[in-house]
């Protein structure tokens, strides 16, 4: 009994070039543990798209995007005139990935009008992209339960870290009182550069060599990536409707080597926090900031290529869980985690069943 | 549209009653915001049982134990002569909270014969007993797919921390290659306070007076307890049909304070590490051992009510996750997250909209 599910992939860059890498690599292996048949169907990058019902070959899409190409010249299947959003608007298929560059200045176009296209269609849509979250979290998930399509969105906050399903289903039956997270790479990273007693231009050249900070560092850096991540955190987690704007954002542009050389030696650590504190009222206090953190805070203790996220709870106790993620791939494979979690989705016993069935030897 | 899920909880003791408070204390909001009615109809502790089919009080049930009551007692609905077992095998009902004493010397009795009794009747089984898990996984997950029961486990490996839905359901499609834990509070409790200079009597009594230690201790000390949860890790989280017979296991008791103390001194920390490595031919290496940790080893720096896991894996990166837990509040809550987790299987937007629409604004 094998379900074949007809995935098409907006955004060709870090993220959907490593998805089709990891659609080629792990494919069959998840067919033969949850029958489940992941076939490319579309793909669209800034240049155009290609478009194949019977699949298109996810290694070769990778191969061309790495070495500059665009699916647009695809033989057969490409075009320059099909744009993701004609992909998205026409084409027959189940899931809609969309990966396309953040956008929050301009209205987290294109990748908000693919999600709200795909929903009103039915596709179900798994996306990194936190752009249409932060704008529309709740007109997405109202717009999904009306079309009976499921959205799922575990890439935005913490790279691969599971930290929406780890808030959202785990702590099911708990009240959330306060969330603490460092959700991104780059601020951490720079910051311990500076703590290293680099100036602030060679800690951005550093970053920027190895790939943690964007060509435009300001998104990151002027903590509006840890502020839009902190919202989807709320929302999702705390299930309180909070927006970009009531979040006290302060970056870390403002603080000097000095500073952070200063607060080591005083036995701190300084990190980008993200903060919300639920209040009496049922809504949140939201603060991104630059904080000395002591020693041995557990958000302190997170490594350069290390992400985190603290849960206090009313039943729970307090969680914390972390990522050491030294490729973008972990972010990438959110994507199928989220397919996964859509298609299987009480499916533990299943995976260990299909398995299992490959031991001679039982436990009992 | 309310359904009505009528739980049989078996066991009165730290989780068993806690669980009482927890539906006394959550079941309005539980059914506000999932719309499930949670009505325990059974209870039974060692010295019998009491049923009633319109429900009985958890606030009462619970102060009648602290009171060192039996509910055998309770007028009405209280027996002495309907034991536990004759409950599990005759009282109507939806989920069985098992929450007896673990018990591996005796063949897992008499939670296994609870657990196996239920999934053949087909109620669905929640459980933070590892006996069962331990001495018969692969049975009963048989058992639970021949009856159309659901089999939830998440309370029996590090308290309230979710690590086996982490590694079950987050690492769909990963391969796990190497786990690391510290899945209990006690041995860590015990190691850090012979590090502060302690005598292991010392240390003991204290541990004991914290309720860390139970009456007999023997079962933490020596690893067994680490290596059964190992085990119930292996099979849930790397698929492979593990047995508590192939864990290399060593207690702390061989340890000396000198010996913490001088590993202290040296920049290293000793927890007792449950360890699992994913071998070529589909099998793993399983051991439970005093390993003195490196300072900035993630379970090195848990605290005393903390434990902790790491998955090493090919997709995702490294994912850390820990939990402060000062009571047993969390283990006990973990039969509230497994009761939700198969009544409300993709619920997480649901809870956002319940609760959405108490808040006149909107994110969009």
């Amino acid at each position: 009994m094998t379900q074949t599910v007809r995935i098409l992939l907006i955004g060709l860059g870090n993220l959907g070039r490593r998805f089709c890498d990891l659609l080629a690599q792990k494919g069959p292996e998840v067919e033969a543990r949850y029958g489940l048949r992941l076939v490319l169907v579309g793909a669209a990058d800034s240049r155009g798209s290609a478009y194949d019902p019977a699949g298109l070959d996810p290694a070769r899409i990778s191969a061309l995007k790495q070495a500059g190409g665009t699916v647009a010249d695809l033989p057969g299947v490409g075009s320059a005139d099909r744009t993701a959003a004609d992909l998205v608007g026409t084409a027959e298929a189940d899931v809609l990935c969309e990966a396309s560059p953040v956008n929050l200045q301009r209205g987290a176009e294109p990748g908000l009008t693919h999600v709200r296209t795909a929903l009103q269609r039915g596709l179900h849509v798994v996306t990194p992209n936190k752009g249409p979250l932060v704008l529309a979290y709740r007109e997405l998930h109202d717009l999904a339960a009306q079309h009976g399509a499921q959205l799922r969105f575990d890439g935005t906050v913490a790279g691969g870290l599971p930290a929406l399903y780890l808030g959202q289903r785990d702590l099911r039956g708990a009240t959330v009182t306060r969330i603490e997270a460092v959700p991104n790479l780059c601020t951490g990273y720079v910051l311990e550069l500076l703590g290293d007693g680099l100036s602030w231009e060679e800690a951005k050249a550093r970053a920027r060599a190895e790939g943690v900070l964007e060509a435009d560092p300001s998104f990151d850096l002027e903590g509006w990536d840890a502020a839009a991540k902190l919202v989807i955190l709320v929302n999702a987690v705390m299930g309180i409707p909070a927006r970009l704007e009531e979040v006290d954002r302060t970056g870390i542009t403002g603080l000097s080597g000095a500073d952070v050389v200063a607060a080591r030696e005083a036995g701190r650590v300084y990190k980008l926090v993200a903060t919300a504190e639920r209040r009496p009222d049922s809504r949140a206090d939201l603060r991104v900031a630059p904080t000395p953190l002591p020693a041995d805070h557990f958000l302190a203790r997170l490594g350069r290529k290390q992400m985190g996220v603290i849960y206090h709870t009313d039943i729970y106790g307090t969680i914390m869980a972390a990522i050491d993620e030294p490729t973008p791939m972990p972010s990438a494979a959110t994507m199928l985690r989220d397919i996964l979690d859509i298609y299987v989705p009480g499916g533990y016993p299943v995976a260990f069943d299909r398995r299992g069935t490959e031991n001679a030897e039982l436990v009992s």
